[in-house]
């Protein structure tokens, strides 16, 4: 009888030095998007993020991607990863102003930042340490979540051409942006974008503010709106990664270690897959729908819609400790940075189109 | 007996099972790249990979970095990488320009794209299928190793008011950008990093080219060439990670995934790295050092370098197929990326500067 206990005890140590890599469960995540599956490059993330973790894991941690057909909650993606029913979500920081204005600075803010001054904010300054810091009380962690470069300034029915031409237009514009125009005198409402398309055409709104070439073209507004505004209120749109508290800190170092980096990496991959498919639209826009105008906003109307900006965020800053100081970190890393991108990209630019003259 | 052989293969069976994920050998390689180890942020997507896989992978794959004080050839790695006594290097693709003229491409060339331009073109068209190829012959496999932006133009002793400024100047730049300088009358050179402070304070050479001001000021190099001119050469300088093909083979298919991921959150993290470098750099110059005196090349010297630069790379690309295949795909993607970045990034800082002033 000893005899068979001592083997039964050895089958049970060999077994049990096998169980941290062999016999341990799979790890099995849902996360929720605000985009429906097929939105890329806004999908994008997710999708290449749940790929590169099961590879990464050989299968011992796999994510199932959830888009809006399936969990009807576009805007509640935060909701939900809160309280578990998702253990991560996929979407936009300044979706959640309502529950805290703080979030927006981890999506962008009109006249912000651009693309690389936003990452070098985020990892080589304050941004990251500002992030959790906001997103703390709602018992999520927030990581980048790719990003779209500078957003055009949207499809109007008829020319900008002063202030006055902007009083009583209906527009769909979210985040800051819309209150910005609704102190200049414009009917700002929010529409599903299902409804967008429709919307326009009808004349429920004269107006509207989608994304960039790359997603705006395929939508078809150009039919009805053709007069398309180069951007001033989204410079460097950053989507966002909710990962529920609880749910992380129950992972291995190495899936904790394989999330972190696949998310960086997909993050990065979404702005490349942006610009691609933002280039190739431009182009066949300019070849195929010479029709639509390309505008710039009148010099006075962007003065006051930076004026407006302005008076926005120091009205928030005036009420809110929390929302002071990130401000202040962010226009103080930009005036740093901001004199690089002039020295750097916005200089060369400018010395290859004097060639090009 | 019988009872002591069943369990003695009781034991085996559940250590066989446990096989694959347990008893499996550490992967250990290393990685030999062209900078000195403290030489960030050129040396860290190297470092960081390393420190990303031996998370990810729980300690079962590990890398070990060695910088140049260690092998002693910095120009070497290619010819090491290739020949096995690294698994792994980390360089820049221009270094290998006198193996293969085409590998140019894959670092960056003169008036050529921009980083965002540049990361769209590998990953969203034909970018990643032309660098494998290329590298192909060398039976080594190469991913983007991380950007530098847009670099400087380099430290001048004296200002360059015209192409007779040039001519008879000594001075130190690599790369394509040397053999344009070549055409237009200066004496090319190039210098190890541990000597461009001597040479330039002793007048063996009267200008030098470096990266830009993140990694220039602490050089001091202001000091004896005040001039600093802004960049035209290399506006997206992407570094190189460079792997033996066989042994990336005989890693597993985790491994692999592991590997790759952490190589492209490395890269794209070194932009940001670089980024922030310059912005803090850019301030402290800006009030520390003052009598450095920023300039841009005037518009016919620019023309000049132009036209030397289409001049070579026509060249080239009358005498290589493959080159001019690779010429002719980034031109066009250019040409299409080009029209994006004016109407989003470049419009967008135009239009803040006008606020501005």
């Amino acid at each position: 009888m000893k005899f068979i206990r001592n083997c039964f005890l050895a089958v049970a140590a060999v077994a049990m030095l096998a169980t941290p890599a062999m016999a341990a469960k799979t790890v099995k995540w849902k996360l929720a998007m605000t985009w429906p599956s097929t939105l890329t490059p806004l999908a994008s993330p997710p999708l290449q993020v749940a790929k590169l973790v099961k590879e990464m894991s050989g299968g011992s941690f796999v994510i199932k991607v959830e888009g809006k057909e399936k969990h009807k909650a576009p805007l509640g993606i935060l909701d939900m990863v809160k309280g578990g029913q998702y253990q991560m979500g996929h979407s936009g920081s300044y979706y959640w102003k309502g529950k805290d204005i703080s979030t927006i600075f981890f999506t962008t803010i009109p006249f912000g930042m651009t693309t690389a001054e936003q990452y070098a904010w985020f990892y080589y300054d304050d941004g990251m340490k500002y992030m959790q810091q906001v997103y703390d009380r709602f018992k999520v962690l927030n990581f980048p979540g790719g990003n779209t470069g500078v957003q055009m300034g949207g499809w109007f029915k008829k020319e900008i051409n002063s202030l006055d031409d902007l009083k009583g237009l209906k527009m769909r514009i979210p985040g800051l942006a819309g209150e910005v125009f609704a102190k200049l005198g414009v009917n700002v409402t929010n529409i599903p974008a299902g409804e967008l398309y429709t919307s326009l055409d009808r004349g429920t709104i004269d107006a509207l503010e989608w994304v960039g070439p790359g997603m705006d073209i395929k939508m078809g507004f150009y039919k009805v709106a053709p007069y398309y505004y180069t951007g001033w209120h989204e410079p460097a749109s950053e989507m966002q990664f909710l990962i529920n508290k609880r749910a992380f800190a129950k992972l291995s170092a190495e899936h904790k270690a394989i999330l972190i980096t696949a998310m960086k990496a997909a993050s990065a991959d979404m702005y490349y897959e942006n610009f691609a498919a933002s280039a190739n639209a431009w182009e066949q826009m300019k070849t195929e729908f010479p029709d639509i105008k390309v505008k710039t906003f009148p010099l006075p109307v962007l003065k006051a819609m930076k004026k407006a900006t302005d008076d926005l965020l120091n009205s928030y800053a005036a009420k809110d400790p929390q929302f002071k100081e990130i401000l202040e970190s962010q226009k103080a890393f930009m005036k740093k940075a901001r004199q690089w991108t002039i020295i750097s990209d916005y200089n060369y630019i400018k010395t290859t189109m004097e060639l090009d003259q």
